[in-house]
């Protein structure tokens, strides 16, 4: 896109910066990326860690120390993106703007006030980062296959869930008449709860029907569960399918014969087998 | 259908009122569908409001409230939907006018029996009516195409239901025999329970296996779930691919044949082979 | 098959009574299957609940006088079968022989041996008869489309079977080392049956690991469950289409053209597509 | 492979024996690979009653003179397998060398140290060997196709595990701060294991949300956990239909083109796409 003149211009040694930090092409930009995803993993690990307490007792200095470390490294990153681009607003608006401002205030935030450090939880969310490595190791093409795949299953999907949804709350609502309060079924929201665990074959075992006819419209929800995950696998399959079909029919069909004009020539194809011209 | 003499004439404000409550086209229409949804949806809500405990505590007075307002409006369409049709008998007795019915009952009933209110409940089963939405959001192709693969995959689905059941009647029995009473198999029918929450994958841990063989049992029985839950997927797979292959092949009926006018003509068709025109 | 001279001939009764039993096509044939369906679903039901205590201190002499009146039916029908087959022998000796022999024998055994009556559960096994519906219900063709998908993936799925069960193996025995006796692994066939209840994502709960690494290869456990499940997912599939794919191309291929001899034309054709010549 | 110089001469006993233990191809091979599969089966069984409290106590006489006896015949083998290489060096430090190592040590080490014996458990790593069962059941083709199909989707399965992972690290997270330590989601590490455990629908119920937001946010990794799965089975579907049709396509090719003698040509070719020439 064209810089048009109500944009602020970058000086040189902005370009460079925005060249490092937000592009992944030269090999300055690849650098950055491998030593943030890096860095952006530590961090990750260092609140993991913080969280158990038995590791927290033990490293609570190297922890205090990291997470210090990380907050000041993210804050100064921060800042170059901000400096680094025409249009910081939009940028400090975007969703990776604001999870990045949110990976670094609650440090900040416990200085001043003392449980704010619990905050620091929403660094995670950085991780969403590392799908830049897809772009470093060329993953790219396939993510397209699996998300255009995805995209085009999405209204399918969406009746789907629409169905699963209707059916969990009626059978639901069942299981609350039926099994009542002292089985475990306290609520009709509970007793949804308990049926999406059912349709969906993870089965907690939290709570569980007591009851002969309880357990018998439980069988009908397993059985129910078992079978509509047909569903979206078969949406799925049948999308993927398409989609990769269509992906090689566009590389097939770009030389033409000269002889007889057909197009749907091998790639490895060197004479057209309908009429045997060379193709070019 | 044209109106037989047998059927009472509508005046027009009931044709008008027919137009707003049974059709979704008009934009009345969409904007009475809209409501009635919205409506459902915030009756649906304080129907599981009222069931849980904490909830019901503190809002008792709103709920009380909501009941009778919904109730009162859900009387009156019913009563409209009553007049603004030609035969109210065929309607009253239909699926969705007898949920109508059942819907409103309960809050009457329980004027007289207090133990009534509890049925209230049935008003969940008005949520069915939300598939209208989908008409509303023109998802009616694609939910077409899902009732097709799986209309085409019903005898297909009906006879693997009946070797799982076959197989889970026989399994469970085994199970009673191997584990016994004191191991929760208390009864042929509790272990064939058991059975279908192991096969489909839900696993409850309600009821496990506790002797060697019973385990080698169980184990079978999970590899045969983990198995065969291939085949409904396998068979929705390949008539969703079926069926959507058919309807693209209708749409890729762009060259009418001359002779005849016929347009569902293979790719490679030279010639039309309804009536044996060359195809242009 | 001829007759040999070593067969004795049937007396015309006695075809008439094979007519009856055996066969499924004659209107006398179908209406004995119909009842004996019948006859074996109660029986079922009649074993179902004997098993369950409160029913059978309700309905104790129901169900002595259920299990006598079966019993002796079903004997009738197994004599019955030995006579009208020219090798009884072969007959007793088949599968559903053995099936009906120990269906009957349990009662008779318990008039001895009072511990016999236990063995009635056996009778379940007839309930494979029921598989004789499929025919009556003409669900033939369904059913082998099925099972030669299955048989076509017969090696493919053994081989996964036996990828999964090194797998479980060695997971398991690795788990026993991790997590030891104390916290529910107590042996190393037990820590396998728990890889297997974890692969398949039952999870029933009642062993699970709790030290870290334990958890850690739980979770490798898991993915790989979840992740696998698609192998036997794909083979079925693939080849319930190919399946599907090769019974409809031999229904298509029957009409050779006269003018280019093509003989794959659709099932609506009446002109080649290929040269326009007129299909008989 | 020609020997290089470099490499010592077999004799020709060492042939033989190279012949036995290393090929599949001669009786002699065949036999070598069913005896030992069968030993290793064995002295699999007996490593596993070991770890079975009560069968150890039984049979403590029979299962340690089991040990030694396959340890004893293990090294000879071992032994054999490394003077009847031209390399023994490099057999020693392959992956099927390590593990024959491995499998013999902790017998020979408990001599010395008594808790040694406990490693005779990586004995077990030797049933992968049983793959050799495939090369003899001549089902390599068949787990060829398996291969290529799950190799062919590598990439694709990669992106989505990754995703798999950053949804359950974030959410695993969520429920971490939602449920707290009191409701059993002790630490991040713990909340992600439980993330997992319900996202591949294994569900133990060990840990299960018991505030309603926790529930509402568990319902959610359910559902996507339920329709995700959809994901890697067509990814696997998709390529294992691509792997057969290529397969197939190569099977296909009777036609050997006279002018270049490539034989990989459509069905309906009639000419070589290699070299243009005419094809009968």
């Amino acid at each position: 896109m064209p810089e048009t003149k109500t944009e602020k211009k970058l000086s040189p040694w902005q370009r460079k910066i925005h060249e490092i930090i937000f592009e992944a092409d030269t090999p300055a930009g690849k650098w950055f990326d491998i030593i943030l995803i890096l860095f952006i993993g530590l961090s990750v690990i260092a609140v993991m860690m913080d969280s158990v307490q038995s590791l927290k007792a033990k490293y609570s200095d190297l922890l205090f120390f990291a997470e210090w470390l990380f907050t000041i490294l993210f804050t100064i990153e921060y800042i170059l993106r901000l400096i680094s681009v025409t249009k910081p607003k939009l940028y400090a608006l975007s969703f990776y703007g604001i999870v990045d401002l949110l990976a670094i205030l609650p440090t900040y935030i416990s200085l001043i006030y003392a449980g704010g450090h619990f905050l620091v939880v929403i660094r995670l969310l950085r991780i969403l980062r590392v799908f830049r490595v897809l772009k470093l190791m060329q993953y790219v093409s396939e993510s397209k296959v699996l998300a255009q795949a995805l995209k085009a299953s999405r209204r399918k999907i969406t009746i789907f869930i629409f169905v699963v949804l209707t059916l969990v709350t009626i059978l639901g609502s069942l299981m609350y008449l039926i099994e009542g309060e002292e089985n475990g079924f306290t609520s009709i929201p509970k007793s949804i709860y308990w049926a999406i665990v059912t349709l969906t074959t993870v089965g907690y075992g939290d709570i569980t029907p007591q009851t002969m006819v309880g357990q018998f419209v439980s069988v009908i929800i397993m059985l129910l569960g078992y079978g509509i995950i047909a569903v979206p696998t078969g949406i799925v399959t049948v999308e993927m399918s398409n989609t990769l079909k269509s992906k090689n029919k566009g590389k097939e069909g770009i030389r033409a014969c000269r002889g007889c004009g057909k197009d749907t020539h091998d790639e490895d194809a060197k004479y057209c087998k309908y009429c045997g011209k060379e193709l070019l």
